[in-house]
């Protein structure tokens, strides 16, 4: 249908979630809020500085919302617009299952 | 679920469909083959030397398959794999009408 190529609001959105950590960031709040340090410990090879800029920049685009409990204790969930974006990475999930079926005939 | 981060061909096709032109390319060709001259000039802002590469990654991932008919007539057409890469396409489409939707509130 190549709907994408036109329309300026997909070519955002592709420019958004096509960041590889904004979406492994999706991938680990899927199952619900958690803390920066469990973030950081969950999420491999990822550092302190790009969890934090990626962070930054999810909550500026609406996809996660930061709850500070207290200076120690900071967590982050997906918005509802965040949820949005769990149906991108199950068809990544799906894609690579193909591509690893097929890689194995 | 957060299944994506603990797998390591997940991440590779993370990477490989969060590329910005190479997710535009599969979009044009999801009606069918095309030859180079035509993406390029339905491909907003992509310049020559950056569709020759994307095109020359895509058919070494296996997305894309390159026929050439003669020199002046090479076209690409999706491969059964770059098919499984339109539902990813799709899912951020549906992304964006929400984003849209939620925008206009």
């Amino acid at each position: 249908m190549s709907i994408t190529a036109k329309n300026p609001i997909c070519k955002v959105s592709l420019k958004l979630l096509g960041d590889y950590w904004t979406m492994l960031i999706v991938d680990m709040l899927s199952d619900g809020p958690r803390r920066f340090r469990n973030l950081e410990q969950n999420i491999e090879d990822i550092n302190t500085a790009t969890l934090t800029t990626r962070l930054k920049s999810m909550v500026a685009a609406g996809l996660i919302q930061r709850s500070e409990q207290s200076r120690a204790d900071v967590s982050y969930e997906l918005t509802d617009l965040g949820k949005q974006a769990i149906p991108v990475l199950n068809a990544v999930n799906k894609f690579s299952d193909y591509a690893e079926t097929s890689a194995n005939k």
